[in-house]
């Protein structure tokens, strides 16, 4: 069973992604470390004591849908009221609603805890957090009062609508529609497809944003509004009434997080006999959607790669545990009695090491997003916050992208480390594999978040941001030279053959987007995205070691350095040289 | 739908595993390529028409037990009745019993066409194929006249019953115990797990061999016995008779594969209250057990091997077929109307060439292997069949563990290709996923054969087997280099690249085994597997090209060199330099 890695979390957290300097420069106000720790704690508490003991009846039963309504996995429900109970909805929230307005990166933490516990319960307040930064940012006043108290304290949850069965990763394709009504408000119609939490039994109300084109809209993604459509209308006294007309016509049936109930839903189709047209009012601006949706989208796909961070570090517990358990053969470092547990043998700790120091990786690398984000909004000065923010945009699509990637590789070495028990059901290491799979799919596969950061991400600040970037971990390899402990190896000739590998590619990248030859750059983004990131993951494990006075963290920081930079190089050549290739090859796969 | 690629699978088996030279030089009797073309176009047509269409109820269904019974799915025992009067069974089988002798290439090429087909139904015909091989060299002639006919035509299965609760990769820890009985017969006592195909409704009889330990025998591998364990006890009629002391007590509930049944047997239960005792022949002599039994593993390895291939092609085919349909917003290379199909975006290509050149490779050493077990046999000389023996040695734990990754990275790749779809089970993209993540972990972990790899078949013939393995591949890069075609980029220098570091990771644990630094060899023993085969899947797939006169082959052999080749460098870092870093942190991982 999941047991929350505090010291690790915490560990990463302030020290390796910075948030003990923005404490100790009083960036956060009252919040200290002690209060930092004492938060982790009880979410730990509450993700290894509530959360874990029901992710297996939430995996086998499943989200259930009966006539339009979906009953949830037994216990559930409660389980839900409990955690809106002990205030964990509002952690990052505005405290003019109710939150408490901790950290992105102290949220962040929190957040990977439910997930390790339960992906399908985890993700469900991930778009409730979204839809509360998007109505903060871009909702007229009334709307805000009516919603964003419900939805910080998690009393109602929201969902994002954006996916149609021809639109996925291309917006523009979406056809939703919008009419005016007299009164302001405006009517919906329309199928959505692969909404997350479209329907449930958690909350009394569900308020779905969703996107629509407007009658008179321009094509494309220009023309594209965002509405705030309830699943019951609510009045003026803030209790829900009538019911919209938006209703869940089916779920899907899943690979994995089965507890997570993925609904097409359908807008403006008379349900129940009533008026076609559900009743939406707008938020932001007409056919300004996009840029609305789009807040909700970056805080998402950290969020996501949160997940993938998640399910790795439960997918390592578990086969740490298994293997310490599991006796087979003989090992040349045991000498105990009987068998050898498996943890012994040379290669069962290699796929150990490889989870653990990955894991750590996705770990650091999506803490130091978000506290990116945070430090955008709580630096001192305005050129400083925008430092930040071109650092959290940059390290978005890594966090996102790698972290499930890493999900997905550790969570399948866990499977490995099982053996035979690991394909069996009820052991519970295929479940994390079957989970951690859509987390490269949604919000934005990994395919776009590589794109995103090639074509988008490193052309901020003219190059400048990303080369900055790498310079800072430069000297985390300086550092570790100057450091030096026989315990690092050849950590820091390794990180900086990797940061190299990085600099040549992003020199190349910039260039080929600068100078038009887009195929280029696109034929190299995933090879790219993994190189930086891993070579980032190296330097941010080796920060952590450095900065940790015990010693204990060197041995897995070398490991990584030697055994995982290694790749570094070959996607450095994919990146620069694999175009012609693929150039060549790919017409092959196009059907006449 | 699957549909068999023809022309790959004989283009890999006569250019490039070499059936076509061993025809030509009249090794293989009157077998000629046309009947090779005739015998894989009906397994492909078999495969396509008859299996593919029930692969989706076997996944759904899966197999049911009921009172010891298992019922396949629906429409499973005609299919497998229909596909033993096609005379699939005994492809390889002795022609003494029925069989039809072909070689083991062509009988490892139509068995990728079931398993591509169906995993869950390729694998049961699998073990009876292997029980005749091992009945065959070890049985007396009585077994053999009794049994051995009905394997080979497929009338009855067979099964191979080794694990045990504590006994997995380690079956010096076998408990399952033998008594001799008075008549020559012996009786089996005793609980084995994972018996794939244990029980099942295709046949009115299944034979199962039984490794168990007699009373007097040594402790560890070499106190096991084999034995034959009939389902049913036949008669000197050869009609099966009094059901014998064996039933199947569970079946798992696995994450794929569902419709092959995996079970718990026991043995000697007094099953319906008989006198307690399964009736047991003994295979070969007392205590040698595991000789017979390794000759069943060795041919059971290379295919499951082919079950990696398999699913990698079947997985590409579909990621392919899904790229070409789906259309997501526009591509350089895209000129048409509307949104281009994905499969314009580079990043989509870089996938899907991705999975097709890891098929392609892992086919060839796949078949590769199977032509060296042929050779084995037909090579004129003894010493080229000693020669041809040690190549076979060499390669399969390549063919096993290469190809069954390589199953589960295409399969992961083809889910990814089809975005949110591939997350939705009725799409059967993750379908793949899940029945091809067993492969690496039955028949010997993939770990398990990375240690035989290092420390079994590298020192072959002092070492100089591997060596000479590694110049011939050598000669490979040379004659692409000479060959002076453009379009091979630089195919020759990487290939040259790849095999220096083969070279020199071999050398290094040539000498850890030979110096008995055992730990820094098994250390290594993974990154090494994957290094040799990345080298020689690369050097094959370009002498396929080399030999491919229309050219078309050329385009993807540069695609694997620039882009997947560059991998090896690591591992060869990895196994060069890794050992230290993985012993100095893998003491974290050992619970107090």
């Amino acid at each position: 069973m999941y047991k929350a890695p505090l010291d690790d979390i915490a560990f990463t957290l302030k020290q390796v992604a910075g948030l003990k300097p923005a404490i100790d420069a009083g960036l956060l106000g009252d919040l200290g470390e002690d209060l930092v720790d004492a938060i982790l704690s009880e979410a730990g508490r509450f993700a290894g004591e509530e959360v874990a003991p029901l992710y297996k009846v939430g995996d086998e039963v499943g989200a259930v849908l009966k006539d339009a309504e979906v009953t949830m996995p037994p216990g559930w429900r409660d389980l839900y009221r409990r955690w809106v109970e002990g205030g964990w909805n509002g952690l990052s929230g505005p405290e003019e609603f109710g939150g408490q307005a901790l950290p992105i990166s102290v949220a962040m933490a929190v957040l990977e805890m439910w997930n390790s516990a339960s992906m399908a319960f985890g993700i469900g307040p991930t778009l409730t957090m979204g839809a509360i930064e998007a109505l903060e940012k871009h909702a007229a006043p009334v709307l805000k009062d009516k919603y964003l108290a419900k939805l910080v304290s998690g009393e109602w949850m929201a969902t994002m609508n954006l996916t149609e069965p021809q639109a996925g990763s291309d917006l523009a394709a979406l056809r939703a529609r919008a009419e005016r009504a007299e009164d302001g408000t405006y009517r919906i119609f329309g199928q959505k497809i692969f909404i997350t939490y479209g329907e449930h039994d958690f909350t009394d109300n569900i308020v779905h944003l969703v996107l629509a084109r407007l009658p008179d809209a321009p094509a494309g993604t220009r023309g594209i509004s965002l509405f705030l459509v309830p699943k019951f209308l609510v009045g003026d006294d803030g209790v829900p009434g009538a019911r919209n007309d938006v209703f869940c016509s089916g779920i899907e049936h899943k690979l994995g997080i089965h507890a997570s109930p993925t609904c097409t839903m359908i807008y403006g189709d008379g349900f129940k006999g009533q008026a076609p047209g559900a009743v939406g009012w707008l938020i932001g601006e007409e056919n300004k959607g996009l840029a609305c949706m789009f807040t909700m989208m970056n805080n998402a796909r950290l969020s996501v790669g949160m997940q993938g961070v998640a399910v790795a570090e439960a997918a390592t517990q578990k086969a740490i545990a298994y293997a310490n358990e599991r006796r087979q053969g003989k090992a040349g470092g045991y000498d105990g009695p009987g068998m050898a547990p498996i943890v012994h043998h040379p290669d069962v700790q290699r796929n150990l090491l490889t989870m653990k120091a990955l894991t750590q990786a996705a770990r650091a690398i999506a803490y130091n997003c978000a506290h990116a984000i945070d430090m955008g909004r709580l630096a001192a000065t305005e050129a400083e916050r925008g430092h930040w923010q071109a650092r959290a945009n940059l390290l978005t699509p890594l966090a996102k992208a790698f972290s499930t990637d890493v999900g997905v590789d550790v969570a399948s070495l866990g499977v490995q480390v099982h053996g035979g028990m690991g394909f069996i059901e009820e052991t519970g290491a295929a479940a994390y594999l079957r989970d951690a799979r859509i987390a490269p799919i949604y919000e934005g596969t990994n395919g776009i978040q590589a794109i995103d950061l090639v074509v988008r991400k490193l052309p901020l600040e003219g190059g400048e941001h990303v080369h900055g970037y790498i310079a800072e971990l430069k000297a985390v390899a300086d550092a570790v030279r100057d450091s030096n402990r026989d315990g690092f190896g050849r950590t820091a000739a390794r990180l900086d053959e990797a940061l190299d590998a990085v600099s040549e590619a992003t020199r190349f990248l910039l260039s080929a987007t600068a100078e038009g030859r887009q195929d280029e750059a696109l034929a190299g983004a995933t090879p790219y995205l993994r190189l930086i990131s891993l070579a980032a993951g190296g330097a941010y494990v080796a920060q952590g070691a450095l900065a940790d006075e015990t010693g204990v963290r060197t041995a897995l920081c070398r490991f990584f350095a030697e055994n995982l930079l290694g790749e570094t190089r070959a996607l450095a050549d994919s990146v620069l040289g694999g175009a012609a290739s693929l150039a060549a090859a790919g017409q092959s796969l196009i059907s006449a």
